[in-house]
């Protein structure tokens, strides 16, 4: 089941390409609340809630992010094999250790940096190095502290792709990686069901077409529930948080005028457009 | 002017050590409601809130963070030069590039590990060095970016006492120093006034009496105003953020039954007990 947040900060249910809207029937426009009424439907309610709202069509709207206001922005700086590799050997490692993700940590995201697909990206900084990250994202749903990799996904409410967008450079990763507009989530957030299983989604990245980045989460270092079992270690994950889980191999830089192009399987697509964003201040 | 949130999210007017509440005039009980009506109040509007408002002794009460569930807690990594020696010749750096500030960034604390002075530091990781970090804080009261240093100023809601608990080790600063409880602001938010300059402000920092940190902010590689410029350009800040100034010389490690005192010229001054957090699961 898709959850998606459209035009002003409105809710709906996606079925292909149609969306069924209930923002009227949820108590606020939390995606917390979309998703407990959402989910206390039975079958027939459902039903009933598509004959009574009229369709709306997913290429008429602005898609926003999912999740708004995340108090956290959790994500893991190196947690594919090959894309550790890829840092040690084009240099944009900036003298930061790559070593293991236990001695890396994790790092945060400015809340402050989430955007939709539809927004885009406003690049800035554009005489250095700026890249794609194209990650499988969760979203937290109950607070969690302490607690063990195999009870983990119990508190994820759903799942998104994520683009961690990056400025390279030496500064502080929580520094370049939260410029306005560098954390792209969504198309929608995808509820948990037994056929989607977060250890084996494949994803994909282009650039104008061209293909950039491809993996399986399989690859992962740590998977998700271990990454929330380690991140739960340090801190409690609270309703809304977001866990980006690393990015593969394959990033590349990208400039004003690029479009990406982002999938996942069950977890849908999505275009971003880069823009300039000196012309945006 | 100060306004202390207490006991169960109650806001006051602090004067001396007594506390007038003014919470049900509030429009929420956010800071930023707080301060909105606190300062439209005339002197004698002031006079009547204090006269019908039985005045509660502040060291009967619980003193919470003034500022909760910040969208952003901003931190200088490497901001008196002292301290960036220290770093060095100590051995505490592990690794990571001690240069100047604009070349290390700005980097992010989890709005989670937030707590005020009553609810103390639950420290974890009893087996690893952890160090306390006493920080001038301001509390962005407006919307800003791209603000020019000379302008900085005007965004300012307020000032507080930071303390940037750091357990020492590899990872990533945004992960070691955003453990539950290792961000204690406090005792309470200052309003900007003409006798305080945020460039000429005492810090001291004892623990079980003994001093440890004593500088005064003049001594900032960045001023306030300057941080906020540089912060602006790479994101945009809004209202509740906090930006935490970094720390002077002197750092040096707690352990759980430690007790910290901390004051700043005019932010007034707060006791802060360190648990054992391992005992707080």
């Amino acid at each position: 089941m898709n959850i998606i947040n459209f035009n002003d900060d409105q809710f709906g249910l996606l079925i292909k390409d149609q969306i069924f809207e209930f923002t009227h029937h949820c108590q606020s426009r939390q995606l917390l609340h979309a998703v407990e009424f959402i989910s206390h439907q039975s079958e027939v309610q459902l039903s009933n809630l598509m004959r009574s709202s009229k369709p709306i069509a997913l290429d008429a709207v602005k898609v926003n992010s999912p999740v708004k206001n995340p108090g956290k922005v959790v994500a893991a700086p190196i947690n594919y094999k090959a894309h550790i590799l890829e840092m040690q050997e084009n240099g944009q490692a900036f003298g930061h250790i790559i070593t293991d993700i236990k001695k890396a940590g994790l790092f945060l995201k400015a809340p402050s940096s989430v955007v939709g697909p539809s927004h885009g990206i406003h690049q800035i900084f554009l005489d250095r190095r700026t890249d794609h990250e194209i990650e499988l994202c969760a979203v937290i749903g109950k607070r969690c502290k302490n607690v063990s990799s195999d009870k983990a996904l119990d508190h994820v409410l759903g799942y998104c792709l994520g683009l961690d967008i990056t400025l390279r450079g030496p500064e502080d990763r929580s520094y370049r990686k939260s410029i306005d507009t560098y954390t792209v989530l969504g198309p929608w957030l995808t509820l948990p069901s037994p056929e989607i299983d977060p250890e084996n989604i494949d994803l994909y990245l282009s650039v104008n077409g061209q293909a950039r980045q491809e993996t399986n989460t399989s690859d992962m270092v740590l998977s998700l529930r271990e990454l929330i079992e380690y991140a739960s270690h340090f801190y409690t994950l609270e309703p809304g948080d977001v866990i980006m889980t690393g990015t593969p191999q394959g990033v590349g830089p990208i400039v004003p005028g690029d479009e990406i192009y982002a999938k996942a399987t069950h977890l849908g697509e999505m275009k971003v457009s880069v823009w300039d964003g000196t012309q945006h201040v």
